[in-house]
């Protein structure tokens, strides 16, 4: 089993379960769109842009559709028995007629074909013909559902990523709890741990570490606006804020190994914790152990949320209740399943979510912790692993 | 005019020209879904996720919708009118359905509705309803041509923006050249020029600055992978590799201010260049500037691509040719039109682009410089503003 990165045999046990459930349905062919649903199944990573890339699955065929700029790339990283080529977009032909000519070569443009969506998306400006009207004889498919919930059941390769991501965030989060000081802006304190965590994560994974992330950051930690009174929006955006005293921080670390994630966030006080500060922190993380020690195999998602919807309503803190308990976790920023009281869906072993209940006062602070954790057969493994209680939270002043 | 923002008369302004053009295809509102889009015309920025968010537009009238969890954010950040607010997704309604109710009270649900997309696309698990499913009694069209146009074009206000990003991509860029030295890995040397770059940024815009870029990092400076060999591949990820004597370094600067962006690569060549080095470089060179000095109002984007072809034709490039000239550049990655071929739309004031036709040597390197610049009256004006030669851009060993 390689270290940090998925093994081909990986690759392989993908396609065939998504064949198997393709088959089903009576399809012989799968094309995907979505970078994230190209790169699960033919290993190619990528620069999403205005180009489509594609990737066409059949039982004994993996064939990619790139830009020419990435067929060297393409050749290099996927997984792949050959690379369909396309100039450019615009360029002078649709690229996906590229696609098409391959797909009516190998005899399949009068089957049934499974896509995740049906055509490429109108990103970045830009515009192409769908899957449907290219392919006027073909029964056109949406199996995005079953794509999706192959990725929500994660493989012990992929956990393994997983939990090394989670050792590089809770680095960053360390240093960023102890770079944090007085008057010193949000931005440099993130820049500085980041930094710092991605330069320790880079020494010790050594070369052939791959992040397969956009970009140079590798390891970071933030606090993504979530600063005295704006730490009372959830979806705060970076404020250039500098840390006061009494401040409540929101704060996020996490990594990329071979574009696998986790999710570690914090609360943080600045100086000695109000009263007010501490009874909230008390409830989110009386929630939230709540909520985590429900998890296990056979229960419903909506099971967890409503647990902490109960316990909010007991305590009276609906009013400062702004989302659901958590979602899945692997290569993207959220994913399905999510523990919300309108998700029936059953959690399973190998599901690996956030939890993280929080509580929003407006105009005085916000409370969130978040946690990953992985599905056992008995309950859940504690995929990030940093002190939550609030003594070991406070930033001393 | 604010100096690190757009005004509300930036906003109002854009309301007006798409209503005008509104008008003329029979709609009185306007439902964006695309994160973008909503923030271009409500002034919300905001990170997307599988909670739908939406604008919707009318004469008289701005409102968002928004999940529970972005409420006060909204409020703050937005210039609304009103805010429609769901519990949350997947919840127990569907959230477009509270758009949909508002709309209906508006009375108009049996008009002509502009939209940039039929609904919210199928991100991160998100599965709903059509708009065209919502109200069957209206007339549902798609004007994001119409909103992409509007977006080419620039005003005063959003050029200082895009010129005060390209400062800080310089000065990233200036100690990512500066850290650049054998041995050290690219994502080290990366991260230390994006973290002082940062903390010069924040220090001297001041606190009123607003990033709005997800995450802590508002100036970068990276290779993205573009070391040595893998140089030769446009859209390399990083790779954790070591710079050694002989690389050439594929390199990219940017900052966000306000959301707005700008672009600056170039290529760098550790040691002294090899004669083949410095002769794909200099038709690199040769082949930007000619592009640049050709951009003028009037002219069609694919003129400006036709050019640098025909300069590869003649000196026979052409093997090593893998993408056009180059694309428009505000608040995304990428933008349209693009200097492409197939781009027949014709060269604005006000528009701006990158410029940077690339050589790529399939096992030996890639040369690419991107240039920012603005379409003026007469010509272009650069935007950014780092050394192009060779001789600059050399790395000692």
């Amino acid at each position: 089993m390689p270290q940090f990165s998925l093994s081909n045999d990986e690759y392989e046990a993908r396609r065939a379960r998504i064949l198997t459930r393709l088959e089903a349905k009576g399809a012989t062919a799968l094309i995907t769109f979505g970078a994230n649903n190209v790169s699960y199944f033919s290993r190619f990573a990528f620069i999403p842009t205005e180009r489509p890339i594609a990737h066409l699955l059949t039982a004994d065929r993996s064939i990619l559709l790139v830009p020419n700029l990435e067929i060297e790339h393409a050749w290099a990283e996927g997984l792949v028995d050959d690379v369909v080529v396309y100039p450019e977009y615009p360029g002078l032909r649709p690229p996906l007629e590229y696609l098409k000519d391959r797909i009516v070569e190998l005899g399949l443009g009068a089957g049934t074909i499974g896509v995740d969506a049906d055509g490429y998306g109108q990103v970045y400006g830009y515009r192409g013909p769908r899957v449907s009207d290219l392919l006027p004889g073909a029964t056109v498919v949406n199996v995005l559902d079953e794509i999706e919930y192959l990725q929500m059941i994660n493989s012990e390769e992929e956990l393994r990523l997983i939990r090394e991501s989670a050792r590089w965030g809770n680095l960053a989060h360390a240093y960023l709890q102890e770079y944090s000081q007085v008057g010193v802006s949000e931005i440099a304190i993130s820049q500085r741990a980041s930094n710092d965590a991605s330069e320790a994560m880079i020494r010790t994974l050594g070369p052939d570490f791959r992040p397969r992330a956009f970009g140079g950051t590798v390891a970071t930690a933030t606090f993504r606006g979530q600063v005295g009174k704006a730490s009372a929006l959830p979806h705060a955006m970076s404020n250039n804020a500098k840390l006061q005293p009494g401040d409540v921080l929101g704060t996020y670390g996490g990594s990329s190994v071979w574009g696998y994630g986790s999710e570690l966030e914090r609360t943080m006080i600045v100086g000695e914790p109000s009263v007010e500060q501490a009874r909230f922190f008390g409830h989110m993380l009386a929630a939230q152990t709540l909520a985590i020690e429900a998890i296990r195999p056979g229960l419903r998602c909506a099971d967890i949320d409503r647990l902490v919807r109960d316990y909010y309503e007991e305590h009276d803190l609906m009013p400062y209740w702004r989302h659901h308990t958590g979602h899945a976790k692997s290569t993207l920023i959220h994913e399905a399943p999510f523990l919300d009281i309108g998700d029936e869906r059953e959690i399973e072993v190998g599901m690996v979510f956030t939890v993280e209940p929080g509580l929003y006062v407006p105009d005085f602070a916000g409370f969130r912790h978040s946690d990953t954790v992985a599905v056992t057969p008995d309950g859940v493994e504690w995929i990030t692993y940093y002190p939550r209680d609030l003594e070991r939270l406070i930033i001393p002043v």
